[in-house]
């Protein structure tokens, strides 16, 4: 397998993954710095890739100890690799996230953080590149997964998610009774576009109403063409390592 | 019971609704302009209280044939006061949804336009102002209320609603596989501030995937203080009767 080594976080993060595979973008990048997690705090990454989640979190948050779970033997290996070239707290399970090994599900989590498979629409990469037809397609069902996810957290733990935006309902129909507390944040490519993504928190156990926030912007202008510069939110969540706060409401994205 | 007399729509509409009760705010006026519905076609409007969606929708679209459904006596008399004054097509039935007369029930309609009730906190305004209570709180559940708009509707027909941003999870579930092509539409007060409203689309029959589009804001300034000026696209809708487009993404806000 082909390998390229891609730098995240303005080279904070390198990231060994396949040439040809399913590749991290943007998304683990910005589901890590949402997560309001703290030293000494428990992380459980579901479906961890190559590991982008979980090593752009440790890069920021130091002293987490992170369990990831893959069940692609190629992913696992690469997600060890990347963390110990990194020196992150990352121990990699390779699993499929309904046989979880009895270490894990004897284990209650603080944080599971997740990018779910995105569905891949039937068509010819499917068959011509099994690893990445794997990582997006879902073969096991959100609701399943995250079913998994809420049965490994805590009493009062927190689940991150990043998800496509037209899977909004699947996911709020997905998190059960035992997950309240819910803040769904869009994030749109651009101020007048629709969003592409959305990043979910929910808590186990929550109560409180569910928030529904403003938009995370990616870029500066109408198109391509006009402008193709990162919001300065957003660059500083990239390049900076910055974090990406839920509560803050002050202008200034 | 007093009554008050209020214009909307730069004074194209007039509405006499209750002094104390149950008051059209912006929620049904964002609504009406979000319809999109041609002369010719029948709309349904249920719970339509003193009439504020369907005249506001009538005074932008002419030709239109509309049905209103309210169960509280004062407010469909004031609904029929309300039409009668404006010339509007809108026919008052004075049913409860879940017992909808035969010359309903045995209707499908093109639209279903519908503000359903907000939850009412227990507090003590639900037993100082029953008509308030009743308009605001959720006696017929919210799948109840979406299970008989969806039966309304013709195949291939819209249903248009307001609901609290927080009921956002709700929304969704209660739109069950009958229902297809759901776009759903911020509505923040502010730039930074969190959605208050969620104005949704969905078609009969719809097979699209969801869309989740970027907000609309209402008030220009990071808060009251600082600018409470509606922002231009708002100001269009709320005083000359502009339309609140579903599918233009082009600057402008």
């Amino acid at each position: 397998m082909s390998v390229t080594c891609d730098a995240f976080l303005g080279g904070r993060v390198h990231l060994f993954q396949p040439l040809k595979g399913y590749r991290a973008g943007v998304d683990p990048v910005l589901l890590a710095a949402s997560v309001e997690a703290q030293a000494g705090d428990t992380v459980l990454d579901l479906g961890c890739g190559a590991g982008a989640i979980s090593l752009c979190l440790s890069a920021r948050v130091p002293g987490l100890s992170i369990t990831g779970v893959e069940r692609q033997a190629e992913y696992a290996a690469l997600a060890r690799r990347n963390a110990a070239e990194a020196g992150a707290a990352l121990t990699v399970v390779e699993s499929d996230l309904t046989a979880l090994p009895d270490a894990v599900r004897g284990t209650s989590f603080n944080h599971v953080v997740t990018n779910p498979p995105y569905f891949l629409e039937k068509s010819g990469t499917a068959a011509a590149d099994r690893g990445r037809a794997v990582a997006l397609a879902e073969e096991t069902p959100l609701d399943t997964w995250l079913d998994v996810a809420t049965r490994r957290l805590a009493p009062g733990g927190w689940l991150w998610l990043v998800h496509r935006a037209d899977r909004l309902r699947d996911v709020l129909a997905s998190l059960d009774d035992r997950m309240g507390s819910i803040r769904v944040r869009p994030v749109l490519p651009r101020a007048h576009r629709d969003a592409t993504l959305i990043l979910v928190r929910a808590r186990k156990g929550g109560r409180s109403p569910l928030r529904l926030l403003p938009p995370i912007v990616m870029h500066q202008g109408a198109s391509h063409a006009a402008d193709d510069t990162y919001m300065p939110r957003v660059e500083a969540v990239l390049r900076d390592a910055a974090p990406l706060g839920w509560d803050d409401q002050i202008p200034g994205v």
